[in-house]
C-alpha cells in the first residue's frame, strides 16, 4: 500500500531526528568519521536500506552503499547520495536529509514493487566535512577515485591517524583504490541538499536546481603597519594597519555587491599586538571570494589585490597577499540538470535554478559522472548550526521532485 | 669637582643600562610591584640617593623617597620623581630616566655643596604600570592619599594579594595612609619622562614642556549582525558584523584626522565566529579617546556613538555602545609650567609646549599639588618595548632643563 508524499515527509523528518539523536558530545550534535557515532547512524541506515529492499555494504573508506536492482540486468545505474558525517554542534539536516529523502523515494519504489529500468545506487558518505582530519570529501573522493594516500597520514587531535581510524572503522586503507567506482554503467549522480543560504527563502521557493558548484579563491592577507602608543601618537604620524584594513573590508564588500552572483567574505581578523591603549601594527584577515563564472572570480580577485597594494601604498603600510589552493567550478550537468527542472514543473512549483555557493559530494563526484543537484530552502538560511531548519512540506516537495526526476530517467 | 652636564648624562644613561639589567624574566626587562626585582632596584637607587646627600626611606607602600635638605630649616620642598617598575618586555627608560635625571641633577648640587631654599624629595614610586595587580598609579596615588583601599584585595595570577605583596615587599597596607605626604610645605612636582610619541623627534626637538595630561575615554562597541554561510548568502542579504566594524573604525580614524590634537584609536577587535568560510555575526572592539579638552573628547565621543548607531541602522546591524570609566584632563601648573619653558630657552632650546597622551604618575599627584613635566624625545615614539631609546645628548638636554629650572624656582 502506498504511503502519501507527506506520510514519507513525515517518516523522512523523523529519521532526520533520529539521526540527530548519535552524537560524540552529549548537549550537541557532532559526528566526525569514524567515530562510535558515526558507526552508530551507518548500522541504523543500512537497516533502512535493507528494508527498502536494497542490498548493503559498506566500502572500504567506510561508505555506506546501498543497491536498489534494475528491472533487468545489464542496466544502467543511478548514483544518489549525501554525507551522514557532520561539523562540531551542527544541525539535523546538512548531509542526512539527502540521505534520507533518496532512500524515501527507494523506498515507495519497494513499496510498490516497482523497478527502474536503472539500478540505483545510494551513497551514505562517512566524510565530507573533514572535521576530524580536515579531510573534505573524504568519502566522495574514495568513490570518485581521486583521494590521495598521502591523506591517511593525517592525525586528529588525539594523534589517530586517518588510517587508524579508517581501520578502526571496518574499512582498509591499503585497498582504497577497490572501492573507486566504476564508471562504465553509471548515469550520474544526483544529490538532495539544504540549500544552506536564504535564498529560495526570499522567493517563497521549496526546492531549486542547482546550475554549478561556484569555484572559490581563498587568499591570506596581511596588513602590516607600526604599532604604537594610542595616546601619544598623533594620527598623522599613523601608519594603522587596522584601518588599512578596514578600507580593505569595504572594498571587498563593494566589489561583492558590484558584481551580480560573486560573494566576497573576510571572515577572520586578527589584529596584533591588541591592546585597547596600542595603535595597531599588524592585521591578517582570510579572504573568501566566489563565484560561479572562474574568469569573474578570477578577474575579482586581481581587482581586490590591487585594491589592497594601493590601500597599502596610500598608507604606508605594507599589503602581503597569499593565495591558498582556489577551487574552479563545476559545472552541473545539463541534461540531468534539465530532467530535473521538468521533474520540479511536474511537481507544479516554479523552476529557479541558483549557483550552489558551498562545496558538496557532488563536487568530487563530478570527476566520475555527471552531476546534478536539488537544494531545499532552509529556514534563514541557517546552516551548520543546531538552529538548521526544514519544513516538512518542502521535504515533501523533494521527494516528489526525485521521484518525477526518476520517473523522467526512466523514460 | 663638578662634572660636566655630558658626564652626568653619561652616568644617568650607565644607570638606566643597570637597572634595566633587573628583570623577573631572563630574556626580556618587565619589573612587577613588590618583585624581587623590584627590591633589588630599590636597594640600588637607595644607594645612589645616599651618595648625593639626600636621607632615605621607603613608605608603606614601597616608594623610595630621598629628602635633600633646604639651605634653611622650615624652607619648602619640591617634589621630583618618576617610577621604577616596568612594563612586561619593557624599555629601559620609561619611568627610571625621570628618577635618574632629577639624582643626577640632586648629585650636582650635592658634588658642588649647594644647599636650595627649598629641600627636593625624590620620589620613585613602586607602581605606576600598574602590571601585576591592575593597580596604575599604586605608589603615587598613596603619597597623594587617593589610594583605594579596596585596591589591596586585588589578587596577582598566582593568588597573591597586592596587601601580600606589599608587605613581602616590606611596606604595611595598614597604614598607608600615614604614607600621604603633608601638602602643606610643598612647592609642586616636576617629572621627567620620556615622550612615548613621535611628536618631538618630527619636530627635532630633544624636549618638551607638557601643557597637560590629556583626558581619555575608553569605551567597548559591539555590532551584532547575523553569521551566515560566506558562500550561500548574496552580499544583499547579508548583515555583516565586520563590514560595519570596518566602517565604523574608518569614522574614528576620519574624527580624530578632523580634530586638531584629538588621537582616536581601535586597539583590539574581535570578530566572531571567526571561521574563513562564515560571514560575521559579532565584532567586538576597543575606542580609545583622548584630547587635552575634555569638552572635545566628550563631543567626540559622542559623535562617534552617533556614527555606531546610524552605520548600524543602515546595515540593519546592531551597535552597543559601552563607556568604562573616563579619566578627566589634568592640567599642569601654569606657574611650574612657565618656569620649565624658561628653563628650556635659558639651555638654548626651542620651547614647544605638548599634551601628554599618556597617563603619567603627575596625573595622581595633581591631586596633591601643582605638576609640571618635562618631556624628552625618544626615538621612532617608540615605549612599552625593548626598542625604546633616548640619546645621551637629549638627557643632557633635560639634566640641563632641569637644573635651569631649580635654579629659576629658587629665585
Amino acid at each position: 500500500m502506498d504511503m502519501t508524499i507527506e506520510a514519507t515527509a513525515q517518516a523522512v523528518m523523523e529519521r532526520c531526528d533520529i539521526l540527530g539523536g548519535y552524537s560524540e558530545e552529549p548537549a550537541r550534535l557532532t559526528r566526525r568519521y569514524g567515530t562510535p557515532a558515526m558507526r552508530q547512524v551507518n548500522e541504523r541506515v543500512a537497516v533502512w536500506m535493507h528494508d527498502a529492499g536494497m542490498t548493503v555494504r559498506q566500502d572500504n573508506a567506510g561508505n555506506l552503499v546501498g543497491r536498489y536492482e534494475a528491472s533487468s540486468l545489464g542496466a544502467r545505474t543511478l548514483m544518489l547520495g549525501s554525507h551522514l558525517d557532520t561539523v562540531r554542534d551542527a544541525g539535523k539536516y546538512d548531509g542526512p536529509l539527502g540521505v534520507l529523502t533518496a532512500l524515501a523515494c527507494v523506498q515507495r519504489l519497494h513499496d510498490r514493487q516497482q523497478r527502474l529500468p536503472f539500478a540505483i545506487e545510494l551513497f551514505a558518505f562517512a566524510d565530507e566535512e573533514g572535521l576530524r582530519f580536515h579531510s573534505s570529501y573524504l568519502g566522495s573522493k574514495v568513490v570518485a577515485g581521486t583521494f590521495d594516500p598521502a591523506t591517511l597520514r593525517l592525525a586528529d587531535t588525539e594523534g589517530v591517524t586517518l588510517a587508524e581510524a579508517m581501520r578502526a572503522f571496518g574499512g582498509n586503507p591499503d585497498v582504497l583504490q577497490a572501492s573507486k567506482r566504476d564508471d562504465s554503467d553509471l548515469l550520474g549522480y544526483c544529490e538532495v541538499h539544504i540549500e544552506q543560504g536564504p535564498v529560495l527563502e526570499s522567493l517563497n521557493l521549496p526546492v531549486g536546481v542547482v546550475s554549478s558548484i561556484a569555484g572559490q579563491s581563498r587568499i591570506a592577507v596581511n596588513f602590516t603597519g607600526v604599532a604604537g602608543h594610542a595616546g601619544t601618537v598623533p594620527m598623522s604620524l599613523r601608519h594603522d594597519a587596522l584601518c588599512a584594513a578596514a578600507e580593505f573590508v569595504l572594498a571587498v564588500e563593494e566589489l561583492g555587491q558590484g558584481l551580480p552572483g560573486l560573494v566576497a567574505t573576510v571572515g577572520q581578523m586578527n589584529v596584533q599586538p591588541g591592546a585597547s591603549n596600542v595603535i595597531p601594527g599588524l592585521v591578517t584577515l582570510s579572504l573568501d571570494v566566489r563565484h560561479q563564472d572562474d574568469a569573474v572570480r578570477e578577474q575579482a580577485c586581481r581587482q581586490l589585490q590591487e585594491r589592497a597594494n594601493k590601500i597599502g601604498a596610500s598608507r604606508r603600510v605594507s599589503a602581503n597577499w597569499q593565495p591558498l589552493q582556489p577551487h574552479r567550478t563545476v559545472p552541473c550537468s545539463p541534461r540531468l540538470t534539465q530532467l530535473l527542472a521538468q521533474a520540479i514543473e511536474a511537481a507544479q512549483h516554479p523552476v529557479y535554478p541558483l549557483p550552489s555557493g558551498a562545496g558538496h559530494d557532488a563536487v568530487a563526484l563530478s570527476d566520475l559522472t555527471e552531476i546534478a543537484m536539488l537544494f531545499v530552502r532552509c529556514k534563514g538560511g541557517i546552516s551548520h548550526h543546531p538552529a538548521e531548519s526544514v519544513t516538512q512540506a518542502d521535504v515533501a516537495a523533494a521527494i516528489e521532485v526525485l521521484e518525477q526526476f526518476l520517473v523522467l530517467l526512466a523514460k
